[in-house]
């Protein structure tokens, strides 16, 4: 059930969507809160359009935001964002002279309307 | 007021998205739930970087996310997440050998501080 | 910390999406709520795949969701959504015979399992 969205700011260059996506299902599906590794949906977006604060400094970021069934408790979720901050720490590239930005959100999802099912 | 965001791995060639669109607002537009339903709002994303989860079987995804005003009963959340998931099975491509998942997400939006007028 | 999403109907051309970014940081970053310029991330989303109700009326929309730490006042959240709203409400184009919706959302983010980090 989990839900994982990158985004990450097109300034970005060689961002590596494919090495982060497999790493960071491998940090998610270890984890004891997750049952069915197949479960794990992540996908990364490229921003193209996008401004950060109001000054003209170069700058870029890269936001996850997770979403789960409620219900974990608040050290679950923060050992699930830090195995997603570990992933993307190792990974974002760090261009010269550009400060970056890391983020990551977690998002409960109501349970009670929650759908799931395989085709 | 209600948005409906359904994501879609890039995997499930031929999605009809315009089809789904028309069929899901019209699921949606029918229940007592909607006042308006010009006030449906739906869009299809394509997700071109995806990973489910950790092992190399072939698989793909639909993720519905409805984000609603806050105060809906339950089985109103219920009911809304399964005419979504009644088009979304009905539509979704079932290629040969993968194993597609679906999935539905109601998500409140804080009315309070919602915003919303036509220009 | 806020993540300010702006998704747009692609049938609303010339929709300024770069003015729009500039203007709309402006007015966050001079809201008490916002305590470092740098934290506001903001990005356009052109969605070129999309249905709005169940009737053929010509119809566009822009919608902001705007994300925060949890714990403002709803005075403090109505503030956000009306500086967002009164961006928006300047700048989008307003095309003969379509009928555009203006919608600003307010979510907040779970504090205590908030990541941030500058790479």
């Amino acid at each position: 059930m989990p839900h994982l969205v990158i985004d990450f700011s097109a300034n970005l260059a060689d961002f590596p969507e494919a090495q982060i996506l497999k790493d960071v299902n491998a940090a998610l599906c270890t984890s004891p809160e997750i049952k069915d590794e197949a479960d794990v949906k992540s996908r990364t977006h490229r921003i193209t359009h996008f401004e950060i604060g109001a000054q003209p400094e170069n700058r870029g970021f890269v936001h996850a935001q997770l979403r789960l069934l409620s219900g974990r408790s608040p050290e679950a979720k923060n050992d699930l964002a830090e195995r997603i901050a570990a992933v993307l720490r190792k990974h974002t590239p760090r261009p010269e002279g550009m400060m970056v930005q890391l983020s990551v959100e977690i998002l409960d999802m109501d349970r009670g309307s929650y759908v799931k099912e395989r085709l």
